[in-house]
């Protein structure tokens, strides 16, 4: 196979299997093509990787080795789509009552639904993270597109059990802002013991739901690996029961009343 | 730009961006190329994506027009993949109280779910789909995998109205199998009338679900343009409701007492 053909065919493979260790036997057998010319298509495609600043790849040696794509965003590219999102959600048609803002045309937009998981999962690359959890439902598009580019599989925690899901347990918690016990399950077979969870989730106030997922991986005896939420409600700050996260857009100062709203770049960007 | 470097870095670009027009100014100026060696990758990337079984480059003529990457699977990939995921579902541990399957497992592997998605927006390449809709809770990730290959948005059907929704419209259905009287809700601001819909299920027994956000369509005066279902059970075939509608897979003769299921490639590969 041509070296034009073959950088093709191993771009496409390495963006579909994100964080997957390719041995390069497969390529070589793949493409009837040299270890030699491979390795050097794998250097001409970590520099361009590189380059339009989407990751790079990290090669592991050794007999079990190979080659992994590590998606990552520039810093560049990671703050101009914060800023423009924000930009969108500052629309004062946005607002609901009870300080809500109405997000779900950004949230049914794959595109964005990708973008906002590529940023996460850059943030959480380093953070040896085996699976997923986020709440129904507004959550779970993002914690799909953020598990797509950290290859690991998502769990998904209900308000009340069902019966496609097999034995659950479940919990009772505090939303934090209207004080008010709620319940959350989770089926038993979906989490492994020690299993490094982290947690997306769309929207954070006061962190009443994220603290009950929390709980939740206890009874599990999971760790929390890391918690991220698309946009905090800056308001809330003092009643806040989480402490460690990540946001990637802080909504300040809505004011109901004129109708505005002020949407900034999340902690992430000051991390 | 080197042609190497340029095949990498528009190939990702296509990728990136299913079913969208890109003009042919955009590639020359974002690598600095003349138009006829832009045209040359192009043909190379379009033998390339065919020869791969992942998709082809549509070009559109004209000053208005471009190259559009159409994602859709050779019959081969499609195939395997349906039988891959049968033989995965016949596992008898997957078998819960009334006949259902534990699915949570695989519609969590989000590889699983994006190959789940390639094969829907293959089928509905042709449909001219606007919007994707699905019901809460496991239809949604498989809604996101299909419209991100066919570039539409989601938009996602709830059990009771929330507050981050604003107004809603909302019906009565009859569930097909249990025979009782359900709510279904959807936000006011999430359709267009006229839309063409296509809805997206992970599972369908006598079809009341699906007919029911069919009544939902109706109501905003948008078209049923395609109905998918991830698995259907052929044994409830003769009490369905729904019948215009193409499956990945069919459950037959489930059978709890002697913890035995058997599972084939749905309609769509009959079709």
């Amino acid at each position: 196979m041509k070296r034009s053909e073959r950088l093709i065919a191993m771009t496409n493979y390495l963006i579909e299997h994100p964080q997957q260790l390719v041995s390069l036997p497969f390529f070589t057998e793949s493409y009837q093509s040299a270890k030699s010319s491979i390795s050097e298509d794998l250097g001409i495609i970590n520099d361009m990787f590189q380059k339009e600043g989407i990751g790079r790849l990290q090669t592991v040696p050794g007999a079990a080795g190979g080659v992994k794509y590590i998606p990552a965003n520039s810093d560049e590219r990671s703050e101009s789509f914060a800023d423009e999102l924000a930009n969108q959600l500052e629309d004062p048609e946005r607002l609901l009552p009870g300080g809500y803002l109405f997000m779900s045309d950004l949230l049914g937009d794959p595109q964005t639904v990708r973008n906002i998981g590529r940023l996460f999962a850059t943030h959480f690359a380093n953070h040896s993270i085996d699976v997923i959890m986020t709440v129904a439902t507004k959550g779970i598009p993002l914690a799909y597109a953020v598990a797509s580019f950290l290859n690991v599989p998502v769990v998904i925690v209900r308000r009340d059990p069902k019966v496609t899901e097999g034995s659950t347990v479940s919990i009772n918690y505090v939303s934090g802002s209207s004080r008010k016990i709620q319940t959350m399950v989770l089926p038993k077979r979906s989490l492994k013991q020690g299993a490094n969870v982290c947690i997306i989730d769309d929207f954070m106030k006061a962190g009443g739901t994220i603290n009950g997922m929390r709980s939740l991986l206890d009874e599990f005896e999971a760790n929390v690996a890391g918690i991220g939420v698309l946009a905090e409600a800056e308001d809330e700050e003092e009643d806040r029961v989480v402490e460690e996260y990540v946001s990637l857009l802080q909504i300040n100062n809505v004011d109901i009343k004129n109708k505005k709203i002020e949407v900034h770049r999340g902690n992430m960007f000051s991390k």
